[in-house]
């Protein structure tokens, strides 16, 4: 599938800053970047960062003198993704965890695996197959806490949602992430340009390590899971933040936009007949 | 309902402290306090404190030396309490709330009902008979929250409690009061002794304001609701502290009792067929 | 002193609600209220409460259609105040402290007293006079706590406030009371109209029971002690809500003024030299 | 520097269980393992992981029928360190800052940097040099917190600790950590055996990234920093747990020792003559 994406960000620097941006599309296997444009306006020498476990590409530049820094990325992705049956996405017992896998299963900063136990397990850990597990944690999320622009901050955490039952797509993700992660099921942050996202944005959803694959799911159920254009992954929002800053300085403005640049597109969600799982790479 | 109740505390006293004593069985017209009898070991000079607005009777000492402190409490104690037909305990809408009931819907230290808005709404706003919601929120707390001694100590509030799911008496009545609160039904917390309690200890329950009287609710189901002797009620455990201690002290022992002393008892629990709700004043 | 005092609150109703206000002056023998009005447009039939206890006033009313609703309020008060040797305000030992003030050493909603013994026994525990020792976490809060609109809201508490180190007015007063009670200083919040306070608003503050005397203490420093109107008084901003809502509804607008009326003003600060205490009753 | 370590754990296993271990000795061009014995009694199959980006170790076995297992480990290990001046151990800009140092820089669960800005800031952000700055916080740790066995549980972070002021070693380490992060201070969590350390424990304290080297810090004061036998740095204990358990199982025992098997030993300490700091690799 092909999609041009673009991001827009304006920062204010008010003090010598150092800025470190993760809005470059991963390059992978499964995601190949076509064409792709970065512009800092106005011009500084940046360094790109690949983070060698999760792919992740970060910019790092510095800007020493108060001004307005205006970033534009634009990219033509081409995605790929599969879809398994539920029957081989099972749970990975411990016992044959790649060593890679374990952080995945520790609690993070926003996603407190350690205090939800209870909870989890009396909600959900009944349910035998490890897909419909998180599946089913998913639509508690979808059905018990309110998407609300604002409702939530940086500091806003798993253990806050589960009660507090409002938010926006990261602390939908940070919760499922926490309930996977009780349930001993690995799971991690996922970011990326997703299209027929209303209004466009950065979208955050999580994956959860089954069948020894890392299948996406997203309890917004805002978009279809197969629109997305992975920037990166972590453990958490803390590892994958789209801009991080040293310094004294303002984001002012952030667009983005994520279109279809060829192909048909059948929208997929996860419907209990046919029920497979989706997996980007 | 006739009862013999009795407590024994024992303080080890390491610097000069004052302590104030909660454990006296509350004289109301329906509680009548037949015998009683008070010692502390070795003899202290000791005030009785009554509080005005809610009949709790403290004992205030002071105890100058390092020392053991044994206190003895006995009494006999006669109980009457009032079944009423649901259908008149309606909740009562604010503006029909006498002013010193007005605490009671307010947040207090353990019952942060400002934060519980979303989840006490999606779960319980939409029973309509005012009983019926607090008997639903009781047996929500019974059913996901696990009664375990030693799992929560004295910080531990109604918002860490609704997802930890685990906890003591103490802990089942902060989520009641919070969630009733949070309802628009005036809450508050009760302690007492408690008849068929196993092992025996202090109880605490909570009781809503339903048709004007304070009906209550014990979301432990530990023990029939026709069986407590009130010592205190208040916002919350912060009010109501069997034992307050300003000094350098340790609390040794606490053991009580409650033993029937005449007449029969037919234990009284809620129920669905011939449903009435039970106050005590 | 005499201050003409004014309210303006407007409300958008959008669905049933009561509404019970807390904008009037207490009235008491320190603060005489020499005319006063008080409106809602378009007319509604008002109820007035007073809270024996605390003398504050409440206005309750109920819309029950959407309709945009204002109110006003405007009145002419005689303050008085009195200034009290600090060798006087020392602190009450629990033993004398009449029952009525033990619930102001108690933990509370956003004062969690019982979280901090550590932290304010470390810094406190070792000045003697308990005016001082106010004083001296009073100073502390100004200097390590940034004034800063908008970094906090309805749910911050003493206990984050001592680790964010930013917050309003409310914030500074619920840290200062905290660290009071961990001392065993019963202390309670105070909320009222204050003159030269820029921009104007409602002013929250707190008072210490010090020499048997409520003394008043601003950590805010934003203002003279002597300039306040005193609106209410309660465990913390839980109980002295100047507007509590039950329904549906948005406040749009506050505004607030407080001027001199007569008299001069000579502006009272604490200071050490000669140092003295002020008192409201 | 050559040591004799050991540590004997048992756990009473209940129902089948996953255990990953993490008590073996880093091996690194600092530390060789010159002997080692691992043993499970009764005889099970494990295996050793590597995790490849921080040497840590991990044992790995599973357990499928209720039964006592008793794990022991042995070592000989020759440790070795560096001393630097500090006018080397300036800070890393975040500009040159290696890919694989930046997570050490981010929040995490236990170490959360984003709410303690204005806290480090005021206390410490204006030491210029920077192995003097995460010395000052590190003298405010253990100035301000009591080391007090059995104050604070496995969901005890930073944030409480800052207030609560009370902890054991994973506390201080966590608190350190923190502080670093917000001071833009890369820092990581070390565990390790500990000479003269007692009663002999498991240890745990912080490296901050200082002149490109990750030079050790111990809050607790308790051992000279030149008798560390490294197993494990993480981003907190969440990624260096001793033990990790999946299943039903209770740790009834943990004992451990660390002596001198040769050489001199000198205790090292950090004082402010003739200042340097201490790495391991």
């Amino acid at each position: 599938m092909k999609f041009n994406v673009a991001a827009n960000l304006t920062y204010e620097i008010q003090a010598p800053t150092t800025l470190i941006l993760n809005i470059h599309a991963a390059r992978s296997t499964h995601q190949a970047v076509l064409q792709e444009t970065f512009n800092v306006e106005p011009y500084f020498k940046t360094e790109e960062l690949l983070n060698a476990q999760n792919q992740n590409r970060y910019i790092r530049f510095e800007v020493t003198e108060p001004q307005t820094v205006s970033i534009s990325y634009k990219a033509l992705i081409d995605t790929s993704f599969k879809k398994t049956n539920i029957d081989i996405l099972t749970d990975v017992p411990v016992m044959e965890l790649d060593p890679t896998i374990l952080p995945f299963l520790a609690p993070s900063r926003y996603c407190q695996s350690d205090k939800l136990y209870r909870f989890a397990n009396s909600k959900f850990g009944k349910i035998s197959n490890a897909f419909e597990k998180v599946l089913a944690l998913t639509n508690w999320i979808y059905e018990n806490v309110e998407y609300l622009s604002g409702s939530t901050n940086s500091e806003t955490s798993a253990f806050d949602t589960v009660t507090e039952q409002a938010g926006v797509c990261r602390d939908f993700a940070h919760l499922g992430i926490a309930l996977c992660r009780t349930l001993s099921i690995p799971a991690r942050y996922f970011t990326g340009y997703s299209y027929l996202l209303s209004p466009p944005d950065f979208h955050a959803c999580f994956e959860a390590y089954l069948g020894k694959e890392w299948v996406l799911f997203d309890a917004t159920k805002l978009v279809p899971l197969n629109g997305m254009v992975k920037i990166a992954t972590g453990r958490d929002a803390a590892d994958t933040a789209i801009g991080t800053t040293f310094g004294q300085v303002l984001c002012t403005r952030i667009t983005t936009s994520c279109e279809l640049a060829a192909d048909k597109f059948r929208p997929f969600y996860y419907n209990s007949k046919n029920p497979r799982g989706l997996t980007y790479l």
